[in-house]
């Protein structure tokens, strides 16, 4: 029911082609270090905890054919392949918590052998692919406590299955409730300008579920909520800040203050990876801007004046007074959200690195 | 420098064909009122103002072959033609302001001879462009006291002179100040889903005229307005009831609520020919909802999932308290609006029919 984004058999490392989607569902071999960055960097995989995976196994397969013979030793291979993926995409702490995991079990054994070193960095990478089912399904089950039977969500972007390892952030809530609480949820999904990642993903995902979903382009978010057709909205997030600023696609700040204008609950999954607590505030969250092209043509369709002048900024920065709380894979968390975070961080030190 | 959207030429009719914009600039001969009912149903000619004047054309295409020797007399014929554009489109309200102008004329004629009658309602609608033309520049004139040299303003939609017959309504004022006060403006455009009218119109008609704009998905409207982008808001209507209430383009009232949220101004640029004073709110004002194949195709290219449930309303209902002026040919109309929307229907009361 829930496709897997990205997995390994054996030593092959494979992934769903998302820029194909929802035309095609093609899945692709990944063989090198360089097919990885560039499938990062093209959306091929995308989702910030999907790209945290996609990363720690792109490293792997950067210094899988490196052998006794070199001349560079295996730990100077592996960060090599670490700073070149970390130029893949600039906005998701996943991919710089992942590379830094990766680096943390280079660290951790100084004795080891390449063949030895080799499978622990593959394992590590298919451990990170399990806690991530893990986490999504604990957001799930917590996220699903904050729905009611008959609940509309509103939801921007793609923070389902397709964005991580196979089940979802923002989805993971509305998964639950269907499956395991046998509830009736109903998603509207925004399109999610200029990529449609709402059209082509959140809403191919949800009816290949079996969820009922309802496709919107993004300026009609003010009008079903005015029209109140939505209960809450959830989102993912690619970097949250210690005080609660999240990050995420360019636009979810523009749904926080509709939501907040219609007294509607603004939720954002966030697994622990996600929170980037070394970050005071949003405002030092670096933002990607993206090529002209994406705005000015679709599918080879020129959509706008040559030459016209464009503004991509990829992410917006919601301010933390916006959210209503953060679903975590530990619990919903509430505001004030720089205690709150910060406690989080406190009781589950032993989870991950910390910076 | 500025395009005519519609025009005559004796007794010739011809439009641009918007649909085709920006990749092709082709004028469109309408020989018929199905063909005019065509174009408007389709959008090849778009924006209230734009429609009045198409609609009035429109009746005169459709009597114009009545001769004496018909067993329908002329103003049966005109009030066919009449009932028959009326169904067009259901939101703006200059189609039907625009075609009681017309009954008018055969009202206040009853003696007339059907060549003088035919005349006669060729002569109103070609008064009708003439008059557009001028409210236009009047709206240019008084909007552009509220620019300042290097205001940056955001638009949504296209209320240029495409929308229009030539000057347009929200970029007039745009327009009087680059060319007639030689102010520095720059103009962001949304791009205005799902049929792009800012993307492939607003943007290309201020390039023509050699004004800056930079182009923008819908979901950045936030984002540069948080970013301090934005010093003001203009858009056209569709509809204003008379409490304020302003009918516009799908996504105008998420534009609203997030220029209040940032304390810049939204100013709303209305000819009286789009206030229908006898609604008293926008609850009354009909919503058109049109095809769901505006959403999931873009230029024959499929970009949702087949058989994916899709909500299309093509314009929203901003409340007037969001609002910071209408501009108008008679100057700018401040709040409390039921008063002085009220006030300047009584001033101006000989210039349009009462409903």
């Amino acid at each position: 029911m829930h496709e897997r984004t990205i997995w390994t058999e054996g030593e092959q490392v494979y992934l769903i082609d998302q820029t194909l989607l929802p035309g095609e569902r093609r899945v692709l071999e990944v063989h090198t270090v360089g097919e990885m960055w560039e499938a990062i960097r093209t959306l091929r995989v995308r989702g910030a905890p999907a790209i945290g995976i996609a990363a720690a196994l792109g490293v792997w397969l950067g210094v899988r054919q490196v052998n006794e013979y070199e001349t560079i030793p295996l730990h100077q291979a592996v960060e090599n392949a670490c700073r070149y993926l970390a130029t893949a995409r600039p906005t998701a702490v996943n991919l710089f918590w992942a590379l830094d995991r990766i680096r943390g079990v280079v660290a951790a054994h100084p004795d080891a052998g390449i063949r030895q070193l080799k499978a622990l960095l593959l394992k590590e990478a298919q451990r990170m692919l399990d806690e991530d089912n893990e986490v999504c399904l604990a957001i799930g089950r917590h996220g699903a406590s904050l729905l009611q039977d008959g609940s509309r969500i509103l939801t921007h972007c793609n923070a389902g299955g397709l964005a991580t390892a196979q089940f979802g952030t923002a989805l993971a809530p509305v998964y639950f409730a269907v499956e395991q609480e046998r509830k009736k949820i109903a998603v509207i999904a925004d399109e999610t300008r200029p990529l449609l990642q709402g059209a082509r993903l959140t809403a191919w995902e949800l009816m290949r579920a079996g969820v009922d979903v309802t496709l919107i382009c993004d300026n009609m978010a003010g009008s079903v909520m005015r029209r109140g057709m939505v209960d809450a909205v959830i989102v993912g997030t690619d970097r949250v800040a210690a005080n609660g600023d999240v990050a995420n696609k360019i636009g979810t700040y523009g749904v926080a203050v509709l939501a907040r204008q219609h007294g509607i609950p603004f939720y954002v999954a966030a697994p622990l990876s996600s929170i980037d607590i070394s970050i005071p505030s949003g405002d030092g969250i670096p933002i990607e801007e993206r090529a002209e092209e994406e705005v000015t043509t679709l599918g080879g369709v020129r959509i706008a004046p040559e030459g016209v002048k464009v503004y991509n900024p990829a992410f917006d920065i919601t301010p933390a007074e916006l959210v209503t709380a953060f679903i975590t894979e530990k619990g919903i968390i509430e505001p004030p959200f720089g205690e709150s975070l910060q406690r989080l961080f406190e009781e589950n030190a032993a989870l991950q690195p910390q910076p």
